[in-house]
């Protein structure tokens, strides 16, 4: 079943007149009266909908049932320092689909892409569409939040319960030791570092702060890679047993 | 350090003239007389090997010590449904980074896309390089093969001790219930479908010659997710303990 999501409470009738979605439904997907959409509203949860009408200009729609919450137990933000174009929107595309909740683009003493302040807005609207079509995809009931790109030492941990920093040269805690201790409930930040790793004073001031270095497996891996191996771990360790 | 596989075994003394390695040493490295390198060869382990002298056509080389060998304690073959580039050349770019030692390309029932007569050499060569390139990334002391495509039906299952297909309708075994039960030697078989899914018939086919159909998380993958989502949790599970 196709989803959107709108950024208003879902009602027992409604209309809607947003363009994209009813490009999609009338043009794309050829929806007629009596099909069925996913409908998630601001509130954070999705509604079966049937179709009153449709025409290239709004669509009604009456509400069925609520569709089942896929939530992680515990609370997901991946700040994944700023990499080339390509690899970077693939962690926002690929973080939806593997449960991340929020996203913090990074800048590191290595990083070597910048989002500039002409571009910035411009930039955010493009990350907040790649997220919201993942959402759409990967049937989730919420839209991550994308939060501005943030320079390392302005990254607050205070509010995570977990702070993880998957680290190349980390030899002793694995992974799976780290994860394996979560709770439900939890606030889990990733941090993850540019092509090239965080420096050496960014690792130590990470540490004094509270952060917690782990080992991604025997091999090294791109820094998009370290992200999405990191969340799909969160998710086996945490959604399938 | 740089690496840089060969299609022959190390020797003590050794002159390359491979272009392709002559080109990245000399051109993009600019590396000079005492560097040192990890050289692979087609026994399967590398060396820390150092320039003796270098010129645009030919390299002189010095044996040093055996470097660490990077390998699962199992071996994994993924099996990935053709789906359009971008998404399946990630597969074969991160499947080697996440640790899978062989890429089986799979026409399915619902596979759109294939790979015709006149331009499978080509993309062959393609796949190799995609994986060449990505196994001296991430420092794997070996190349993954990579087979020819092959429709599901002749896919042969008995070379495995092990045939997981994830699939989005299993809602009894999760990932964790199944890999944590994985040995030391075993042969593992990971079945990723197309955009779309597997037809009936397939997961029909698929169970009767013993495959086990898992669930990898709530949230709906795409195929090339899946895939990247199954060996992360496979590393995860037994490389990270």
């Amino acid at each position: 079943m196709q989803q959107y999501f709108i950024d208003a409470p879902i009602q027992a009738t409604m209309t809607l007149e947003n363009a994209d979605i009813l490009h999609h439904m009338y043009h794309v997907m050829r929806m007629e009266k009596g099909a069925r959409i996913a409908l998630c509203g601001s509130e954070g949860a999705c509604y079966e909908m049937e179709i009153e009408s449709l025409n290239k200009d709004n669509v009604s729609l009456k509400r069925l049932h609520k569709l089942r919450d896929i939530k992680h137990t515990v609370s997901i933000t991946l700040a994944q320092a700023l990499i080339r174009k390509t690899p970077f929107e693939l962690t926002l595309q690929k973080g939806v689909e593997l449960g991340m909740d929020a996203f913090i683009p990074l800048e590191t003493d290595r990083t070597v892409v910048k989002i500039n302040a002409k571009d910035a807005q411009k930039k955010h609207a493009r990350f907040e569409k790649i997220v919201r079509e993942a959402s759409e995809q990967s049937r989730r009931s919420s839209v991550p939040e994308i939060h501005g790109s943030t320079p390392l030492e302005r990254l607050d941990l205070t509010p995570y319960t977990h702070v993880f920093m998957p680290y190349e040269n980390e030899t002793t805690l694995g992974a799976k030791d780290a994860f394996q201790t979560l709770d439900k409930g939890d606030k889990i930040l990733l941090i993850i570092g540019p092509e090239g790793g965080f420096s050496d004073r960014e690792i130590k001031s990470l540490k004094d702060k509270g952060a917690t270095s782990i080992a991604l497996g025997p091999r090294i891996l791109r820094s998009e890679t370290a992200s999405l191996y990191a969340l799909s771990a969160l998710s086996y360790e945490l959604e399938t047993r």
